[in-house]
């Protein structure tokens, strides 16, 4: 391949946004995926159940796809691998957690993969590509990175991460391997921004470690903590402190015993033998002696820590003496939920510990003099800030070049452009496409922005049906209208309203006289009703009429 | 009146939860109203325009209500008493610029009312009441406290409240006042607890002051700032920045323009002379002499900076060079809208500063040692946390109570309890109705939460209508049915749907057989149809039957 032929660096997910982070790598023919994460969808979104990437780029050029990286096990970086592998079946290499995480989806979806489990320093050979894992930390074990040797030079792509000297699992970020390929000479740097706004550092998991210690000692009623499930590290910090303070673990919630269990059979997760209770052992155990994990740091309707607040969880009820730990941050968009479960826990009389009142959680990713760390490291020529909404993208692109990058070799990209790389520098080329694709229920794609915008239309006024039944000749109604609604109206109002379109209609469509076109009259009056219905509610439903021509 | 009357307080809004500020005190055969304010709705209201208070209670003894007092002018304080006074028109009494904003709305609403404009130190009696008010700092002018004279002792009530030693406006809180109603000894104290979780002190406005005046001495291009409409002070600061840096200003925003014009013509926004420039004069100024002040902090789609954002603003559009300071924290709830605007500003190619990369915003709310120099002051012998969510209740009695308060003087009230305070000491008495009232265009109280569960369902899954004429004897159908969907499915699988729904509908109606019970099999058919709909697509629309008898 003439060196001529660029490196081709195309984001199909997770710039400019949180979340279904998906990077592809292309060279000549070959092209390399780099997580297929998915993004969950918020209020723009009524009813949608996930958003995965568009990647019709890729699949329209099928056979040169060879391989997935997956970075870590985080569903952002993983969660629509089923989706792609049903349309594309390639192999796959991740670290054994993430190995793990993959298959229970696969599982679920039926789907026969083959997945490759690597270690750091392990290097895979894919056409053109040789791609290098390297240990990160962030906040799930077996978190990599990638060193990607292209014929245009090498690439750091570094997945999320953050740099803790003092992790609990013991997984430190490689700054060793960082400074060997920086030493060499890196073509291009991918660095995660999604704390590029934050100064300072992150600070570690053992100030955590040391605070959850503390209240879980000083407790004198049970303690229950909440934190995400995939965050191994805090749970082992709960049993950790249980252990030593002469406390049992109950663990509860279906992703927290799923994760649990996984991480201790892969041997992530050190349990003492005696240390878990099943649930009626938890009834009978004392509360001084308890510990109790559980799902519900983001406020979620369903999950076990909702249902103890509000009194709907089989084993547990919330009562006065209990200890609640949030060790979590409310993920945007999530903070209303959250909040609202503190004060439902208050209310039911236990005492609260939360990020903003005690040090009970730090991040997953790294602040901007971690970031400075990196870049001054690896001193790529190109650098392309990842993994981050638009204003992280552009705060990493000028802490680059404070840093002394020139402005011209730093690149915002958006899902779709497309970075290229060779001998003579890196320039934009031509844009592909990537769009949303929503998933409701069964369907992939099938949902589009015209049925969410029906949707957020009834949410806000709910509609009203009319149905007439007319004369095929001369359009006279030939019964009275039928008219009701739905989420428009209260009960005291409702009939009045429906009452004044029925008259309505009677009035236009009742008499006596043959109504020359009366088709276009049925036009115009579904107007008429929406405008009487605005007029007396100044609310606007969705009109909906429906015409039986007898 | 006997001693062993008790004082009634009586929270209807605003404990617990954000917004729709009431408190009523009542003695004997007299009520006073505290604050009558509203509470924007939230995902979980959709469509609902406004939340106010559920004053039934004081319905029912309407000639007992004898004056509304109101502490401030901001809406979750004032902004249902145009709902009150249309239904029991009694006098206001409050500070000038309260008074000028409250008029603006009764005005809108065609009401006529009797609102009195007081001063600090003024006192107003009302039966057996002395009400004074006192002088508070907080995010809008003329703030105020509340010093209730009654028969059983001295109240306290404070309102919005934060200490600022340097306020930009001049105004004060009178901790003098409130240290002389200490030394007299107080019965009650109900103070703000918003920021009750936060630790320390709330930095001064001129913090913010010297943040502005830096950024817009600094810049080199065209300064736009947005801040909320009410933060008078907020906008002298930036006029006053703008004057030292040779820069004129532009006002844009409906409600930025009402506010800057109302708060100059009332005294509380010193703008020089030639200082504010017209739509055609902001055209062809330079850049770097011109600064914007705009409604949008809040990402509001219809507000000013996000039609420049996205460039369907009539004068102004956003474009590389503009420095765009949200001098602004965003609300609970509106975290994601405003930074997808933020988000879109860096698209746009402006410098953007916030809240979370410089100092450009302090609250108006006072922290945790603020608080505690209240209460040391005013050392009352009952307390109760208001204005906040349940945890800030919470966590301010445990302030009370870690200054000395013993226990069971400190409640924590929600809306709708009742203490009761005599001689004797202070109790809960029973419960008084205290719901949410929905607006809904020109409802109040119409809509309720059966029509809302309705309107989420729509958003979620939308909904599918089928009409069905049969037969009144037989009940077989005389038609083919029609059935359609809204919200529900997209383009490219609808009709297979709905026509799997029409084949259902024929197959069961459409033979020849006479059904006996033929309308119980119309009943069943409903869930038929819903079942089929969930199989084929796993969503659950809210499926409708219209059926005609013919």
């Amino acid at each position: 391949m003439a060196a001529s032929t660029p490196l081709r660096v195309i984001p199909l997910g997770g710039l400019g946004e949180i979340g279904r982070n998906m990077m592809v790598y292309e060279y000549g023919d070959t092209m390399i995926a780099v997580d297929v994460g998915l993004m969950f969808p918020d209020v723009e979104h009524p009813g949608v159940d996930l958003i995965i990437p568009d990647w019709q780029y890729v699949l329209d050029r099928k056979e040169r796809l060879r391989a997935v990286f997956l970075t870590h096990g985080h569903e952002d970086h993983i969660g629509a691998m089923p989706f792609l592998l049903r349309e594309v079946n390639v192999p796959v290499f991740c670290l054994k957690l993430t190995r793990g995480l993959v298959q229970v989806k696969l599982k679920e979806h039926r789907i026969e993969a083959d997945v490759t489990v690597v270690e750091p320093g392990d290097a895979i050979e894919v056409g053109p590509f040789t791609v290098e894992f390297f240990s990160v930390s962030h906040s799930i074990p077996d978190s990599a990175g990638l060193i990607i040797e292209t014929p245009v030079g090498t690439v750091v792509h570094t997945g999320d991460f953050k740099i803790d000297h003092t992790p609990i699992g013991g997984q430190h970020t490689d700054l060793g391997r960082l400074a060997a390929v920086g030493e060499e000479g890196a073509l291009l740097l991918c660095a995660d921004s999604t704390y590029a706004e934050i100064e300072g550092y992150t600070p570690s998991e053992q100030v955590v470690a040391e605070t959850l210690d503390r209240i879980i000692g000083d407790a004198e009623g049970r303690v229950i903590v909440t934190t995400f499930a995939s965050l191994i590290s805090r749970v082992q910090m709960v049993i950790d402190a249980a252990e030593k303070h002469g406390r049992r673990v109950f663990v509860t919630g279906r992703s927290m015993v799923n994760n649990v269990n996984m991480a201790r059979d892969l041997g992530y997760l050190r349990v003492p033998g005696n240390m878990l209770m099943t649930p009626n052992q938890v009834r009978d155990h004392p509360d001084a002696k308890t510990v109790i994990v559980c799902t519900g740091s983001q406020g979620e309707p369903t999950s076990a820590l909702t249902r103890m607040a509000s009194g709907s969880h089989q084993q547990i009820a919330i009562s006065p003496g209990d200890t609640v730990i949030l060790s979590s941050n409310p993920v945007p968009g999530n903070e209303k939920a959250v909040y609202k479960n503190i004060d439902m826990l208050y209310e039911a009389g236990a005492k609260v510990v939360y990020n903003r009142i005690a040090d009970v959680h730090v991040r997953g990713h790294a602040a901007r003099e971690e970031l400075k760390v990196i870049h001054r490291l690896v001193r790529p020529r190109h650098f392309v800030p990842i993994h981050g909404e638009y204003r992280h993208l552009v705060l990493h692109r000028e802490l680059a070049i404070s840093l002394g990058m020139p402005p011209e070799d730093a690149f915002v990209l958006t899902d779709g452009d497309v970075l290229e790389i060779d001998d003579d520098g890196a320039r934009l080329g031509e844009r592909v496409e990537a769009d949303y694709i929503y998933i409701d229920g069964l369907g992939v794609g099938e949902i589009d922005d015209f049925v969410l915008r029906d949707r957020q239309h009834l949410a806000n006024d709910g509609l009203v049906v009319y149905v007439t039944a007319v004369d095929r000749h001369s359009g006279k109604l030939t019964r009275p209208p039928e008219v009701m609604s739905h989420g428009f109206a209260g009960p005291d109002e409702e009939p009045a309203l429906m009452e004044a379109v029925s008259q309505l209609l009677i009035d236009v469509l009742g008499g006596e006289a043959k109504h020359a076109d009366w088709r276009a009259l049925h036009e115009s009056l579904k107007d008429d009703i929406a405008g009487l219905l605005h007029r007396k509610t100044h609310r606007r439903p969705l009109v909906i009429p429906v015409m039986l021509e007898v």
